[in-house]
């Protein structure tokens, strides 16, 4: 049975439980939905549709991808149903001869006017739509990676690894100069080694940008590298999963600039060291918080996040009251402390933790640089 | 008066009309909404508040960055509303002092279980959540462009025509061997003219893999530009805007590839030649799958559509029941035939169209080069 097939039968088992005869997934521009590369293998723009009967069909934009790419029982192109995500959605009833009055469900990124088109195209059907229903149970279900998925990680840090050495190097020998240098030799280096892509716009923020938590424009021809603190964020996607790792480089740093390394360091340690099977995620974001906070500093964003085929995704590592995640063995989230200064600039440090049954194992060597 | 207070003023009027006292936009990962962006020059990670009161509040992710990008009455750091869209939404109608029983519209991107949050951290207000509202008139507006706009355009054409120019040269001379030697000189050359990047990921697709429309991943280490047809679709941002173009590179073509060509270049004279002021765009369309349809082609996509801070915008130019735009000046969108053969391979020729007073513009210089 294909590792797609395994995915898909713990969904039907759950929808068998919940009384869900279909579920409806849609991965389309602004509305990617990764779980449909997850439950089929198919990389993108597609509908996919599970019946509780234990059959899959997908409708790919693109059949001739589709036959590369898809595991699924039955695909059929999105143009037999004239490209319409409502009539792919009645035309999949249809197949399945789903009894009237059975239970459909439907993303909950599902917007509100479509919520009431579905309700209306598939009449007869009760239609669902909720936060807590099989897409959290998927993404749930996603948090926790299974084999195949952790050797694609030890091949992704592997190769996010050596980009990284080759970067130190030619940032120190002069050779990447600008952020743009920094941003095009990754996406060169990544691809050479067989990666997809980048998981996300790399962010290389020089020291006049790296104040900011997300620099906008992500690169630009800016220097790189100089006197003061630079960033340098960015994954590497492997056979659809990213890294998610930041560098910085800190040349010549001033006293003011020491202090916000060594407190993003100290910062590090401590999650890492609080880092354990059964610990709530929330926790060591908290203690992070309360590091800073006894030095008058606050981080503006979380402390980390779950990769997978997306770049943010389960568990949660930040200091929300809703934050209900528990460590458990299988996860990879990264670690990512950071202080930013409109004055003095920014520094962050992201790497990738493995959450094993023996406790972490970081799969990347991000780290402060000095130059 | 700041280009973004004229653009707000537009919808102040339409607000007052529609007795909308507040409307909330909101631009985050997975809701990704340029319409901050046009309307308050911050280009992302914000929540933007218009009161009919003619009043703005941004609400950013950060607050250094809307310090250099934003022009709004007030800005508030998001951190202030626990970095919460409903805390924030309920602060602004605190904020503006709104009478309670005012009419609050939401974006139609909502999810039908956010929508029913809103209703809840409003209470007292009248929630409303459409698709022709206050969103599909912004959207609506967007696909004019203004001067300001145009003028950003010619800039960004004029550098994707140096581009072309150049992939061209260098392709034939063999400097460009690969997929990712073409999408990676796209990166470097339009940054270091001024550009923020580019406005979607490059595809491109060599003889292999040009059968799909949109090949995947969107470019590898696979050769390009050798014999048959390898497809390039790209665009570069300028100031925000994106163009959006695509070459063919035909080497040594077969008969039956030489067919290809040639019925996509007819396609696109025929859709060039209708291209007018008043003309619905969906007549295009219509038109070029007519002229498919008699050589027992079919185009598995639409024929074109507007571009601006998005790669995908107003108006549509597809041929289907419910495309209703009307052409007329000062819309740009692209023209973009193509057809896709799993032996044979694929071509697409895509331009932009910028429409004057006086009848079509074509803004960029795509052609489908012989080699």
């Amino acid at each position: 049975m294909s590792v797609y097939a395994k995915r898909r039968e713990k969904l039907y088992d759950w929808m068998a439980r919940e009384s869900i005869a279909l579920v409806i997934f849609e991965d389309a521009e602004k509305r990617r939905d990764a779980s449909v590369r997850w439950l089929s293998g198919h990389p993108h723009d597609a509908m996919l549709f599970l019946s509780v009967e234990q059959k899959s069909l997908l409708v790919p934009w693109d059949i001739n991808q589709a036959k590369l790419f898809a595991d699924v029982d039955l695909a059929v192109p999105y143009s037999e149903f004239s490209r319409h995500p409502l009539m792919a959605a009645a035309g999949a009833a249809e197949q399945f001869r789903l009894p009237k009055g059975s239970k459909v469900e439907i993303s909950p990124a599902t917007s509100y006017p479509s919520f009431l088109k579905y309700v209306e195209a598939l009449d007869g059907f009760d239609v669902i739509c909720r936060e807590r229903g099989i897409w959290a149970e998927t993404e749930r279900l996603r948090a926790f990676k299974d084999e195949e998925e952790i050797g694609i990680y030890r091949k992704a840090a592997e190769i996010t690894n050596t980009v990284i050495d080759l970067l130190e190097k030619h940032v120190r020998s002069g050779k990447i100069k600008t952020e743009a240098d920094a941003a095009v030799f990754i996406e060169i280096e990544g691809r050479k080694r067989g990666c997809e892509g980048t998981g996300f716009e790399t962010l290389a923020a020089g020291p006049e940008r790296s104040f900011g938590i997300h620099a906008f424009p992500p690169y630009t021809g800016a220097p790189f590298g100089g006197k003061g603190l630079s960033i340098l964020d960015f994954g590497l996607k492997f056979a659809g999963y990213t890294t998610d790792v930041t560098l910085t480089f800190a040349n010549s740093p001033a006293a003011a600039q020491e202090r916000l390394l060594a407190l993003t360091e100290r910062a590090y340690r401590l999650g890492l060291s609080m880092t354990e099977n059964g610990r709530p995620a929330r926790e060591i974001a908290a203690a992070v918080d309360a590091l800073f906070g006894k030095s008058k500093k606050t981080m503006p964003h979380g402390l980390g996040h779950g990769i997978g085929l997306e770049e943010h995704e389960n568990p949660q590592v930040r200091n929300r009251d809703d934050n209900e995640w528990i460590l458990e063995p299988g996860m990879i989230f990264t670690l990512e402390p950071g202080l930013y200064d409109p004055v003095h600039g920014g520094c962050r440090l992201e790497n990738d933790i493995l959450l094993t049954e023996s406790g972490p194992e970081i799969l990347t060597k991000a780290r402060i640089i000095r130059l």
